[in-house]
């Protein structure tokens, strides 16, 4: 293996010890809260981290992509929920994904496309299951509780041959925009709320729903109670990223990701260092502003993964540059550095490979993960 | 080959004639200003598209990463410059990229950087040529053209046993920030003079200084002449994109590449539709700001590519959700759409194929890129 001054600038570094704590946490919030755990892969996209993550759990998975499931189908992960609104033309790629022995559980939240979903599933074999989405006050996407067609949704896949209703979901990804861990555990209650409202009402009306399920990472770790729910879906915990850092939901130690970076120049009057991380390499995830208002892209610390003093951020990027300034020292050209990200969902996508790294800092394994659609 | 019906969606979509016709208008403008086109690969990142891209010019290439760099001499491109500083310990994977038979040129700006550089190369058998890089304004890495640095850098390498001194460039990454085509003028000018200025210095102190490149889509499309320069290395005119759209560098029908994406939701109350390209299938590269000082993720157009009525753009995103709000009908769940790019260097880069299409919007090819580093 590969040490840290050896691998190719830019390169996603994932701490395993870190990772670890993060799953640990989390499986046992699960616990505490009485729901199973059905990790959303979308952060980490590799087999290895969900094989971790699902360790002493039921086994489901959640993803956000078609590729991810049949990634994960190949793996022999047999519960899979594909957590994006399904469209017609994509069931056919379900399908295929089923054949490799997962069951691939859907979710909708749009009368037309149910019927039309159904009119599909007729000319396909195979069975195929789904969850009505609700919207629990993020407003993105999903059906008020109390909407009339969340029960016409479940009549009509009731009915139908080759499909099933498995149950309710919902994302409360309003908590991202939590300023408090208070605001955050009254919006972890107005997601439980909603979905346990609309399973109760579909089954008051002689219909089952066994499958309650909510999750985002904030109030995956702040809910007071889950009661009524089944399963929670949080992802970005197992890495946690400077944006979960800015609304409570870690420490900064907690950060499991960075991206190793060498710098690629110096100038003396800006005492300004330029990094091999850019836009492609960190992504152009915002994250949260800082105390001034302003956004940066990530923050600098040493090879060792201790952030620099000062709270050094890269405040602008080009396609493969980065722009480190106001450091107190000069920093040499071929130096190496690490970049704790904004948003660890976006800069890990723009890699195939996570180095594995121990306490140390020594690399001790290499993880693929999937990319794309 | 499936039709823009069957793909799966998100896909990125090429379309042939359009990059067609932006490559031969750069050829033209390199013919017109008399100097050697080196396209930057770093848009495209594919061998069929710098096949298109080099067809009657000298055959050099520009690439980002050395992962563009193995990628295009795998593929048999012969000389290729490096565009971003190297790092002595990135030698030894240069030295990798030479023994598949391109000739690497790379660039660099900092006196330790070159002291050490010389150092590795003596320890590597080979031939290792470099460009000094040129600050001409855009104040992001470079020297000045008179900094007493650039007249030592030049005297290292050129008696180093293994180095060899190229010539010099830069980069006016500031014409990106123009208002005008007038400022585009002023900002190719000092481009131009800056390096010109540069390579006669290093020649009247007797060293050699064969290569004089300057490069950015705005400046080649604009300048007014070029003299003393040997090679320009614009690349997103290749494909072009809302922002170049913006600064006056192109046509809104112009623009080669799309993301086809399917409406996922619909919400009759805020007549906004839900798409299935999010931050990861367009990027979050915030291009410029509207009219009305708001940004915005790329440009709402049918699935022929035609802009929809109204300017309709996606306004939110989330990884795999792009939020489109303020349209005059209902889409159904399942419509196809495509989305024009704000900066095409970022969306591209999160794709490992180009579906390619014809004038009738028939895919008749797909085309592999390169990603990662």
């Amino acid at each position: 293996m590969p040490n840290l001054n050896d691998l190719r600038t830019p390169a996603l570094l994932l701490d395993r010890d870190k990772l670890q704590r993060n799953i640990d946490h989390m499986a046992a919030r699960a616990k505490t809260l009485g729901v199973e755990l059905r990790p959303h892969m979308k952060t980490a996209k590799s087999i290895e981290v969900a094989k971790l993550a699902t360790k002493d759990q039921a086994g489901g998975i959640t993803v956000s992509t078609l590729a991810e499931a049949d990634y994960f189908a190949r793996a022999g992960f047999a519960d899979i929920l594909y957590g994006v609104g399904i469209t017609p033309d994509k069931l056919a790629d379900v399908r295929a994904i089923q054949d490799l022995g997962a069951r691939v559980t859907m979710i909708l939240d749009n009368l037309d496309c149910a019927g039309e979903v159904v009119a599909r599933t007729n000319a396909l074999s195979g069975r195929f299951g789904f969850l009505i989405e609700i919207d629990s006050g993020q407003h993105r996407t999903g059906l008020l509780p109390t909407d009339e067609r969340v029960l016409e949704i479940a009549r009509i896949l009731n009915k139908a041959e080759n499909c099933e209703l498995r149950g309710v979901m919902t994302h409360a990804g309003h908590s991202y925009s939590c300023d408090s861990i208070a605001a955050v555990r009254e919006v972890a209650e107005a997601e439980r709320a909603a979905v346990v409202a609309a399973a109760e009402i579909i089954r008051g009306n002689g219909l089952s729903c066994d499958i309650v399920s909510v999750g985002s990472t904030p109030t995956a770790l702040h809910a007071e109670h889950l009661d009524g729910v089944t399963e929670m879906r949080p992802g970005v915990f197992m890495f946690s990223d400077l944006f979960q850092h800015s609304i409570g939901s870690c420490e900064l130690e907690d950060l499991a990701v960075s991206v190793l970076t060498s710098v690629i120049a110096w100038r003396d009057d800006e005492a300004r260092a330029m990094v091999d991380a850019g836009a492609l390499a960190l992504s152009q995830d915002r994250g949260a502003p800082d105390v001034n208002g302003e956004y940066a892209y990530g923050m600098a610390a040493d090879i060792a993964g201790h952030p620099l003093p000062g709270d050094l951020r890269i405040r602008q990027m080009n396609q493969e540059h980065g722009f480190l300034p106001g450091l107190d020292h000069a920093l040499k050209v071929g130096e190496r550095l690490r970049i704790l990200p904004n948003h660890v969902c976006s800069t890990a996508a723009q890699y195939d490979r996570y180095h594995v790294i121990d306490e140390n800092g020594t690399v001790v394994d290499s993880w693929t993960r999937t990319t794309g659609w």
